[in-house]
């Protein structure tokens, strides 16, 4: 009888668990977790907080109790493994209700400890009173304790990662002035900054104040005041501290396992560490990104899970593998789903990889049936062999659809040329006759073929300041309405009768509204012996960069 | 330069002439469309009637003019192509408006002539005043303009298929009382009786009165009376008969060129008929089924938009296939989302195939945060290979998603083994850390690699008649609101302590609410030393089919 030791009990340790004992009946299951509670759902919350979830028990999936009856497992919550002991295969746990140590024994241990909110040393952090940092639910109860009794009037939100901008939303929610700062450009790095712009603009529209490009300095007045690297000062009420986490690895390098990026726990296909009898999963160890291979850091739930069962599985003697990661995830902001699959921009360009990339502005809908809403959908992808390096969205509806159909495509291994055959279900209330996914497959397919070659948003200005042509084929009205500075209007039904105005000696650029007149002009160009080049995404997305009217 | 002619203005015709102009602008093209309009919105016409689209013109994706302007297209409606000449390569076109025939030659024809509703030869039929069709415009207004003037009380809906259940719920939204009549023993075809029965709750429930296993034998009274062929006899207002449509191949037959089934068109890969310079595309062919390679008629809008892309791309010379449908479809039935993809269970067995089949009730997204409704979801797969033939699903929200990634896998040649590890977007709002799609793939893997063993829902009844032992693992007070006959209670957190109870010597079935609790038993069972099945979907999918309280 194997004896099975779990370090930590939510999202990958409690899987691991529950499936160990369903593989059978005999594996003796120790499972320590250092908090009060056991599986609880972390990813609620931001929304237990904002008072969208109001029942605090329907966080708690499992129970200390319900899981030790169900699955016949040693639950011990409260109860911190503080060493591992690689030579005798032993923990060393403290019971933190009673403060004693005791040692126990295991066959394998599973290490699922999970990642922490990273708290930088910036001055005056330890003496501000209400900064918050959000992980479990005890850090929950606090934040909700205060806003229920102290009813602050502002805070700031450090940090513009997904859970940084699900708490501002949620604080939101509760009538708190919301100003949330972030170093990068941007927020949600997982997008491009593009993609990121048309976030930026619905969360100023939702009266978040968003100060991007600027950082913590310091925190006065026990952090009633924080300084800004900019000079900039802020008042406030309350501060969450949101810059992201890091990987609970204490433990593991004390015991002398090796680490990976970010100091992560290093983990080979079988998520075992560099002591066999020990694993690691979730969110405190590297992972190999799916498409391109680099070692990285993904602490999401669905890879957690999915370690939890596999990890169990190998120990039960069971051939799998974890395969890696593609770092799909998604964010609710307000009215707006924000997604992304694989790898972005700024993380090929890092790699050195060259890709193309795609922006399309479809319907989530029919537009003849009530409630369509557009979408940007962005495709990003290998020129030469079509490979799907990653896809991102940001709409009203819809998006999380069209992000698992391309994440499924990912894993299927289909390249964009594959998209326009993907079947997809088809009545007005839920798609077009060719859904978003096709029509991205489609775009991206004549840039393989040739059909059609395109410009960047971030390309066109400076064509133009180099005396480049552009033509925008939208109507008078339309372009009236605002378009690129520069730009020549050529309604798009006239062109074929006004090619004469146009030069056959140097580059045509054309402009439309989202891409598709754009696309037909420069057909109608080039088959007439002109050089032209379209540019992807139109006004619409060039227009959520840099603003309306140029 | 090629000419190119066109049957059809439609989805497939339509999307043909546009991608043949964006391939060059040489081809000479003209578009023969018999109806006033082209390129209308045929899947938004139940919902026009309805007044769920209130706006006539948004149903015209594109016109004549538009159409003419944008794509330099000859596009001449009224014009019905009335024969095909092989030997000199011309049509004959009556001009509906003059009544005037003329010849007009080609080099490549493109038929695109849809599907007509099946109108069969019952006694009374051509009698009946306000019996009304469903195909164009030109019936919308006929069926609008008699609700809008007559005010009929009472309606039936003559046929359970996609429009006839659209249009019985567009129907009722105006107010009429409707009563649909279908002659199978279910509604919607493409999904199975057990599945079809959750949808028969929801029509009833929202006011329909559904008529199933009876069909219509005379209209009696200029259709204000019909006698079904139970004897049963209904007063009506007015009368939709949607039964079923038919290819319209009568030009293909009389040109002499292969039909297929069900009078369909012949086509081959390349969607070329038996006269390589007549191709064919849409409702009017046959297909081939993606997956198990029988010739079928799909008369659905994504086939045709597709096949009308690739037969433009095939006249100019470029190197594609049409790879066969799948037949993913989806229909809206008030608040319910009803979709599937690829074979179904009784094209299975009329096939003499061996599956595998299982059903899951997973909840929309988190359960923990508002709005999360249970759907059901239906995988059906090959228990060797794993590879998935199928699948359905029927709820409120999220419907769509499952069964579009599901239809995104087949094409990506993923087994129900690799469900588990596509990697999908995951926060509250939108589904949970395992999608529903992973749980479907989790259970069927179990499945495949012998953790459990199941019976369905139609064979539990006759085991326990046969005096075989069922034990209900969920809490008295759930069974008391319910369960299987001949049931026994022995709640799964009290199965550990009470296997004394139980027969060794016996195969010991096993029910829960949805198929977890019952795994969980099967397992606890199994590894005890006894033999176990479990109820597949549980009492929830028994009960839907069978009523609650046996
Ligand atoms: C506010 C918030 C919102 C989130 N939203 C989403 C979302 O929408 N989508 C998504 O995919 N992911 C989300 N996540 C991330 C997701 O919750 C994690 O990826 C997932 O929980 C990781 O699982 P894990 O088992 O690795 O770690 P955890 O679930 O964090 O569990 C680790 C546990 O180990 C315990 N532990 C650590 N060290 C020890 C020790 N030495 N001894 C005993 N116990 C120990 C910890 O107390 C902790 O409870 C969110 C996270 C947070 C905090
Ligand atoms: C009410 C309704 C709802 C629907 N809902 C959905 C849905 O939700 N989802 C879905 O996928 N599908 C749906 N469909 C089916 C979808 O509309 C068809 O699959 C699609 O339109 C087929 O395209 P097609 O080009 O083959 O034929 P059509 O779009 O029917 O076009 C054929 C055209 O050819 C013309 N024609 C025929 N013969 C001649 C001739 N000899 N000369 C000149 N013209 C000719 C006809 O007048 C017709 O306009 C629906 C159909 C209807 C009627
Ligand atoms: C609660 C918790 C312990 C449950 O773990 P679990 O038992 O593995 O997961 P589930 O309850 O979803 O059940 C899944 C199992 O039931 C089976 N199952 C699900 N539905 C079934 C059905 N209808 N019929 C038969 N079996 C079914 C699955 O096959 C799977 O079993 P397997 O792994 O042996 O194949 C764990 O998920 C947890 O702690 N969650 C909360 C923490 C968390 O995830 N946080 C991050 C997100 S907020
Ligand atoms: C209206 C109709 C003629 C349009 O046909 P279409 O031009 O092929 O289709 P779309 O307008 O969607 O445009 C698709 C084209 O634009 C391109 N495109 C779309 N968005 C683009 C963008 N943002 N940037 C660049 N190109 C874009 C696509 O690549 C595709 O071109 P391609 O085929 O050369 O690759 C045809 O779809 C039709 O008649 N529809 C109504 C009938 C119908 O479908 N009924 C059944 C459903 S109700």
């Amino acid at each position: 009888m194997s004896k099975i030791v779990i370090v930590g009990g939510v999202a990958g340790g409690a899987t691991a668990a529950a499936r160990l004992r369903r593989l059978s009946e005999k594996y003796q299951i120790i499972m320590f977790e250092r908090g009060e509670y056991i599986s609880f759902a972390n990813c609620g919350l931001p929304y237990y907080i904002g008072e969208v979830i109001t029942d605090r028990n329907k966080l708690l999936v499992q129970t200390v109790e319900g899981m030790a009856k169900r699955f016949r497992i040693d639950v011990r919550n409260l109860s911190e493994v503080t060493a591992i002991h690689r030579d005798r295969k032993t923990v060393t746990v403290k019971n933190i209700r009673t403060g004693e140590e005791y040692e126990e024994t295991y066959d394998k241990l599973i290490l699922s400890p999970g990642a922490k909110p990273m708290i930088p040393p910036i001055p005056g952090i330890h003496e501000a009173n209400a900064l918050f940092t959000l992980r479990n639910l005890s850090d929950t109860d606090k934040i909700k304790a205060y806003i229920d009794r102290k009813k602050p009037k502002s805070a700031v939100v450090i940090g513009g990662g997904f859970i940084g901008v699900e708490v501002a939303e949620n604080l939101v929610k509760r009538g708190v002035n919301v100003t949330l700062v972030e170093m990068a450009n941007q927020v949600l790095a997982p997008i491009d900054y593009e993609m990121a712009s048309i976030v930026h603009a619905h969360m100023q529209e939702n009266g978040i104040n968003l100060i991007l490009e600027d950082g913590v300095k310091a925190f006065e007045d026990n952090g009633r005041r924080i300084i800004l690297n900019s000079g900039r000062t802020l008042e406030t009420d309350m501060i969450i501290l949101a810059i992201g986490v890091q990987p609970e690895s204490q433990l593991a390098k004390n015991a002398g396992l090796e680490l990976g990026v970010r100091g992560t726990i290093k983990v080979n296909e079988y998520l075992q560490t560099s002591d066999p009898n020990i694993y690691a999963i979730g969110d405190a160890i590297e992972v190999k990104n799916y498409i391109h291979g680099f070692a990285t850091f993904v602490p999401l739930a669905w890879p957690a899970n999915r370690q939890g069962r596999l990890v169990a599985d190998h120990i039960h003697g069971i051939d799998v593998k974890y395969n890696g990661t593609l770092g799909t995830a998604i964010v609710k902001i307000f009215g707006l789903t924000v997604a992304a699959t694989g790898n972005n921009e700024k993380t090929l360009k890092q790699l050195g990889i060259p890709y193309e990339v795609v922006h399309v502005h479809p319907m989530s809908h029919a537009s003849y049936y009530p409630n369509a809403t557009q979408m940007t959908l962005k495709l990003i992808f290998d020129k030469e062999t079509g490979q799907i390096y990653g896809a991102q969205a940001v709409g009203k509806d819809g998006v999380d659809k069209r992000i698992d159909v391309i994440a499924t495509a990912i894993k299927g291994g289909l390249t964009v040329r594959d998209l326009p055959d993907l079947e997809l279900a088809y009545a007005p209330p839920f798609s077009s006759a060719k859904d978003p996914v096709n029509m991205a497959g489609y775009v991206a397919s004549n840039i393989l073929d040739g059909m059609v070659e395109t410009v960047q948003w971030h390309e066109i200005d400076e064509i133009i300041a180099n005396g480049g042509t552009l033509i925008d084929v939208r109507t008078p009205k339309e372009a009236a309405r605002g378009t690129i500075h520069g730009a020549i209007n050529i309604p798009l039904d006239e062109l074929r009768e006004r090619l004469a105005e146009l030069p056959k000696d140097k580059t045509i650029y054309v402009t439309c509204q989202v891409g598709l007149r754009g696309y037909l002009a420069t057909r109608i160009l080039r088959d007439n012996g002109f050089r032209a080049k379209n540019l992807d995404g139109g006004y619409k997305l060039y227009s959520s960069v840099f603003g309306t009217k140029h």
